[in-house]
């Protein structure tokens, strides 16, 4: 009996060791994304090919291989990815989200007759708060579909926008539109700069959404006006989104009205900072790359439409050389005409080397980063997102890597940037909540929403035939 | 009674017409393509909104909207393409299938390092009869599964690649290569002569394939035999495939050495022919592009490979405007990297906006008949494949319309060009076979094919890590 209970102690002593051993190794986490190809974009480009990632709330609390993941976190859930490339979300850096209504609507035309006959009538005869609705609910789909999981904006009805976005829990920086003219939604710059305070100061604490002023262009917003932008940009500590020398037109007519080039114009009047995101930036030179860096500017390149409207080509080299933060955006569904990211970093890989004559400019590795790291660099929240690091927001995709399309693979970064496509994305995480798993939308009716688009087309269609001076 | 036999009779005479007319009117076929909208791509560009087509054995017996075609056939078999869209099979008019088995092997090299230490050795050390099989299998799943039914070939052991091919169902020209190096399979001049007459009389006869001489490049085949092999195709009535004036490098050497461009020297020596398809084609100018028009050569432009290996843009508008019949394509996978036609076209389309400042070239309409009815005038097929036409080859594609991506519709070529992705691909008809439908395809083993190809990257990888002295 003695030797039972000795025994008896002797194995509770050990229970109790073993268990206060696993509790102390053993954390609790939300979920566990396992097994698949783990590309960080940490500063390393470090990639684990049995990697796994844990996550508590919204942040990713471990990025490891998987069996050290195994060894220290159970889950609440876990995401089996084996065989599969697990990436940082993608962030598209410059985008119009509701003009996915006026995809299609008009192409192949000279710039200007494509603006004035076709999107101003558009946007003059139907931008509604609904319209703005519809249309982002559209674009949002398309984005979480294609592994998109933060995107830049910038229209009207930001408010209704961000109200979109974050029911359908995806991540955004959105920016309402400054103009120097009438808008759908605000008539004065006084209406618009009121607007854009009371949306910045609604929205600036929610998790999801970085509200943001967005002054057009430096030759749609008066010196004043881009002046009381950048004051009320500061008080708020808001960011500032603008199209920054887009065409050429834009760079002759700048550099006649303002002796300066539209990046020398705005370091001028010390409105670029680390707060400025700058989309576009076609024609810029050496000073112009000059000034966007030393003032921290964040530069977004969307090689799609640059070329879809023959804008010009950007000097990507140089700005990598540079190392701005560099960012990748597919600007507005009207000119592009889809929101997919795949062939934005595909575009962006190729369309240098042709324009440089040189195969190595802007290898896959850069293309990949300019929409993950360098795109959150390009936002300013790159201490937030762009990687998968611990203490980041958990803003994960898994990826496909079996199709045809992507066989065999030699090479994870070009894999990525020269074969997979949208359609392989398969699982999104935003903010560590599941948006689309296994290609099925959590957080989006895609039925209805495809209806209420075509429903608009119908409307948009009919409000172009109509003369111009009923509904204009 | 009387009365009863009266009826009877005037019933009997009523059902007798009404089935002898039905009789004479109804025909049979074996498959009807009913209630797409049906983009015809004759000459017309006729797009029939609810159309169907019928089809018998391997041919299109007639195109119509859906009711005249129900009115008029009966079929064995319908597929339904309510709310699809229904296109020409897509013609990938320039690609080295097997080079699927290298895709992503090397990228952003120069391009004589990119060659020099990964193409050429890996070519050397690997290209055997089972390495072409295998690539050749795996660009055929991809390329179905994109809506590509024709492919333009030129590579080693084609004889195998007809083999495959062929099984598959896919319809392709295919062009053993010529070339003054010993190749893979022919180690001189007269082996791949007398290896190209026997494959050309092999295939010649078969309903799919295409066989012809592929002489590498002006640069890398004598005049002697490229004289040969004009004179053989001519006996053999054969079509010749040849790259043309890719790189600047060939218009620079050639200027020097022929005191000619290549398409000049070409034209010098008799060469270009309607029997002629030129790849890549560059390098050119004015005068080239009036020889390649008197001459009747058949021109494919790559944008996607020209840009990715830095070679250049070719002057498609001017090509466009002097209607040159010019087709389009991916090249090989390892320069690409995927067989994917929707992002050439959409490439297509774009590229030259870009580089000509002038976003009315290349219009989506003009990119699609390029991948479609242009394609086929450059493979000197168009009497057969390229438009959806009463007498045609039934190569028929389905490709969904109802993708977020591709939502709302406008206009057909704008959602064909600028949204749709190979992914949209549903079901793919060739020769009047159904080879993938509802996206399963029908005559490929893809599992095993994917297993095959991932088993040939392991024999590749260790073939490069190998002293060079040993395998080359």
């Amino acid at each position: 009996m003695r030797q039972f209970i000795n025994k008896f102690l002797c194995v509770s002593v050990l229970v109790f060791f073993y268990v206060s051993d696993t509790n102390a190794a053993i954390d609790r986490v939300d979920l566990i994304v396992r097994g698949g190809a783990v590309v960080t974009m940490d500063k390393d480009f470090r990639v684990i090919e049995r990697g796994a990632i844990a996550v508590r709330g919204n942040r990713i609390v471990e990025v490891g291989n998987e069996v050290d993941i195994r060894r220290r976190y159970v889950a609440r859930r876990y995401i089996d990815a084996r065989g599969r490339i697990v990436i940082p979300g993608l962030i598209n850096a410059h985008t119009h989200i509701p003009m996915t209504l006026f995809r299609g609507l008009a192409d192949d035309l000279a710039l200007d007759e494509w603006l004035t006959k076709y999107i101003f009538p558009a946007e003059a005869r139907n931008v509604t708060e609904d319209f703005v609705r519809a249309g982002t609910r559209l674009g949002l789909v398309e984005m979480i579909r294609g592994g998109t999981t933060t995107f830049c904006d910038m229209y009207y009805f930001e408010d209704a926008i961000a109200d979109e976005t974050a029911r359908a829990g995806v991540r955004a920086v959105l920016g309402e539109t400054v103009i120097d003219f009438p808008a759908p939604d605000n008539k004065t710059h006084e209406a618009a700069m009121a607007y854009t305070t009371r949306f910045i100061n609604k929205w600036q604490a929610n998790d999801l959404i970085t509200p943001a002023f967005a002054p057009h262009a430096p030759y749609t917003v008066s010196e004043e006006h881009l002046n009381n932008v950048r004051r009320a940009a500061e008080r708020l500590n808001a960011p500032i989104l603008i199209h920054v020398a887009e065409t050429k037109k834009e760079l002759d007519d700048s550099l006649q009205n303002k002796n300066a080039s539209p990046v020398a114009y705005l370091a001028r009047i010390n409105f670029l900072s680390p707060r400025v995101i700058a989309a576009h930036v076609v024609h810029i030179n050496a000073d112009d790359i000059r000034l966007l860096k030393q003032s921290g500017t964040g530069v977004v390149h969307n090689p799609q439409s640059n070329m879809k409207l023959a804008s010009g080509i950007a000097p990507v080299p140089q700005m990598l050389t540079s190392d701005l933060p560099l960012g990748l955006g597919t600007d507005g569904a009207a000119s592009n005409n889809d929101l997919d990211m795949w062939e934005e970093i595909d575009t962006a890989a190729k369309l240098h080397k042709a324009a440089t004559g040189d195969p190595r400019v802007v290898t896959a590795r850069e293309a990949f980063a300019m929409a993950t790291i360098n795109g959150a660099r390009a936002l300013h929240l790159e201490r937030e997102i762009g990687s998968l690091e611990k203490g980041k927001r958990a803003d994960i995709v898994i990826v496909d890597a079996d199709a045809a399309h992507q066989t065999p693979r030699y090479n994870l970064f070009s894999t990525l940037v020269y074969a997979t496509k949208a359609a392989d994305v398969r699982t999104v995480i935003i903010d560590g909540r599941i948006v689309m798993l296994d290609r099925r939308l959590l957080t989006l009716n895609e039925p209805l929403i495809k209806r209420q688009a075509r429903a608009w087309r119908a409307r948009i269609t009919r409000s172009l035939a109509a003369p111009s001076n009923v509904s204009n």
